[in-house]
């Protein structure tokens, strides 16, 4: 029975088992002092190769760092081996060899290593505890996520990713040879999610890819990401959303704070507690250029990732929360299903955090005739949306919902600097491998 | 505050607020019974006309099939009224109006619907009850396939979609124009899945879409699927992971019985007890050939569609439940990454339920000499394949996994005639719509 290295503690002056990776190794004379590296952390072994058991573990000098290694042992009390307990080692087996020539260090700080090195070698990358807790944080947002939405009653979707046309036109669309025709990947799920709504789940969740065929090099933007997209009937207004949002934020926080207490740690990470999501401003999208405006960079067109940047600086400095929501974006600046407020606004919202946009979102246009107007001010043809217009045709609750970008939360929990840090295998202009 | 349907009669002689699409209209004289269908269920609303509340329900007489209403009653008992308790009706708003030519009816069994106008109108025929409640248990085998998996210390990986090659060299691929070069839709995250067993997290499963250009048109195949994918690290056989399989099923049959008595009564399906799971056998691929031909078909070359059926025939008879695991594939009925038993065979396994294969996994090399050997042996080029190769070269533990359709698990569970029927938005060869 294998015992989890964390829990050696638990077996002092016993036997165990385990199992890892090789993640340091340094010798003193006839010892050897060996890290030992699995799921749960790392621990020390001693290796005596003049003793009687030094048949056994007679590979073990010729160990290379990453060999994957099982170890039988007596665990004793060694204040100074890390997590205070160490591995006498009786026997040793090598159960995969590694390779000498490792392309970048598994056991260091990554901090001096180029996000374009840790990129390209990403299958051994990955490897670096520090590196690797980014995706342990990544999967316990994916579940408070869910278990959040499912405690509200939300019912868990999974629609296509092959479309026959954009939700917004079909600009940023990435196509696909499909059979004799041409399909494109979804940028959203939003009209399957709408649909959803309409069929009587009434609220739907969906976790999936979501494609964006844009040109950006930058920090913030991938072409591949996944979408944490929620829908839910009967709202009036998209304040409710936020409402909804504020909730979803701090059962994710609060859970990855839980079950995370290693990565954050590694990345000196803290998450904003409820009371500072209670506390998170909303402004509309003319205060926030005001805002802006106000910080020094004059007159303000539209918020851009620098005046992103300063709304979430003064959302910290007047409401102690590094986060803000902005509500009442102008008309021509969403889709053409966003519920209008007046003739110039409409009743959707972003969420800013930690100086970056990691949801958008708003009420959706239920009502047939408004939707057809907004489809012709828009220039759409209603022809090629035929399909979608069919739930408005036939009876569609008020509703509405947002999108939260998963790589864009880890990225902004943990503090990377770099959105393509949280993603395993990210995909811009020019990555496509590993 | 509104009050759901199925819990109106927590509220007898209250007056409540309810809200829902009208699901079914009886006019007796100035009394008009409407069926009124939310997210729990159906409920009867009672408007009378001539009453004095006549005058806010004026439009109850012109209220057509589908349209969204929010109705203001009092809830009374009524034995005959479906769940026991109706509402009188005091005010009635339309939120929402649906035009009278429906495209299929929403309040009728399916049952004498073609699957293609079911699909043709899916935004509408997802409103039947009976067809909606197919993915009401389709998110409950997603709730609890993820709880199984994270009780058992799985974490969740979320990988690209988007690949240079195919995990099994070109064929059955969906090419993607991607910038000025070209990519594809992953088969399967076979490889990133292995990944991330060497990366250290050592078990792992993913949730994701999954993509196989192949011009199947059965009741079978699906171009684009949902699969629960599944990868553990020290494993010596496969049949710890037909170990495995059986406890994640077990987790997941009784959860949708919990979860979803409606629609397993809706489809009349009833699901394996535990002991039934238990009882699963386990033959070789060998035993499996002679089972099908000692069953009448002659001599069996390869086990097919029809012999899968006799196989699960075979099973319910001799074991008492309609599966079979099939271990001891042939090597070259496996891809070059499967561990092999000896120079003929592997150790790997499919699960067959109710006639079908809804699971494919076994063992997969984790020493690098062998599977530079494997590679050579299939004829592929190691180069292509230098990324993958890596996690072998520099230590990666002993490791198998499997992956179960969703759709195909969703489809035997309520014993649906296509799998298309357990897609929200099926693609095949001619269907990229709605």
């Amino acid at each position: 029975m294998r015992t989890l290295l964390a829990k050696i503690g638990e077996y002092s002056g016993e036997q165990v088992d385990v199992r890892g990776w090789v993640h340091r190794i340094r010798e003193l004379g006839r010892i050897s002092f060996i890290l030992l590296r699995d799921r749960s952390g790392i621990a020390q072994l001693v290796v005596d190769s003049g003793s009687g058991s030094g048949k056994t573990i007679a590979g073990a000098s010729q160990l290379s760092l990453e060999s994957v290694v099982s170890v039988c042992g007596t665990v004793s009390k060694n204040q100074k081996a890390p997590g205070g307990f160490e591995i006498q080692v009786g026997k040793l087996e090598v159960l995969a060899h590694a390779e000498a020539d490792l392309p970048l260090a598994v056991n260091q700080a990554p901090d001096k290593v180029s996000l374009d090195a840790i990129l390209e070698h990403r299958m051994i990358s990955l490897r670096n505890p520090k590196i690797l807790s980014v995706f342990r944080v990544q999967s316990s947002i994916l579940k408070y996520f869910a278990e959040h939405m499912r405690g509200e009653g939300f019912t868990e979707i999974k629609t296509s990713k092959l479309i026959g046309t954009g939700t917004e036109g079909g600009t940023g669309l990435f196509a696909v040879e499909y059979f004799d025709t041409k399909v494109f990947l979804a940028q959203s799920p939003q009209f399957y999610k709408q649909v959803m709504v309409s069929s009587g789940l009434e609220s739907v969740f969906e976790i999936g890819c979501a494609y964006r065929a844009e040109k950006h090099e930058t920090p913030r933007h991938l072409n591949e990401y996944v979408s944490l997209d929620v829908e839910t009937a009967w709202i009036a207004s998209e304040h409710e959303l936020m409402d909804l949002e504020q909730r979803i934020l701090k059962t994710i926080f609060r859970g990855v704070e839980r079950d995370n207490a290693d990565a954050l740690e590694l990345w000196r990470a803290s998450m904003p507690a409820d009371e500072q999501i209670d506390r998170i401003p909303r402004i509309s999208h003319d205060e926030a250029k005001e805002t802006i405006s106000s910080r020094g960079s004059g007159k303000v067109y539209e918020i851009n990732p620098e005046g992103e940047r300063i709304l979430c600086d003064w959302a910290r400095e007047r409401h102690g929360v590094e986060a803000v929501f902005i509500f009442g974006w102008p008309r021509k600046k969403r889709p053409f299903y966003t519920y209008p407020l007046d003739a110039r606004s409409t009743m959707s919202f972003d969420l800013l955090f930690g100086g970056l946009e990691v949801t958008t979102g708003g009420r959706r246009i239920n009502e047939y005739p408004m939707l057809l107007e907004n489809i012709e001010l828009f220039g759409l043809q209603a022809e090629s949306l035929s399909d979608y217009i069919q739930i408005f045709r036939y009876g569609c609750p008020p509703h509405g919902g947002f999108a939260i970008g998963l790589e864009r939360l880890t990225q902004k929990i943990l503090g990377l600097a770099n959105v393509k840090e949280a993603s395993l295998f990210p995909r811009d202009r020019r990555r496509i491998r590993p």
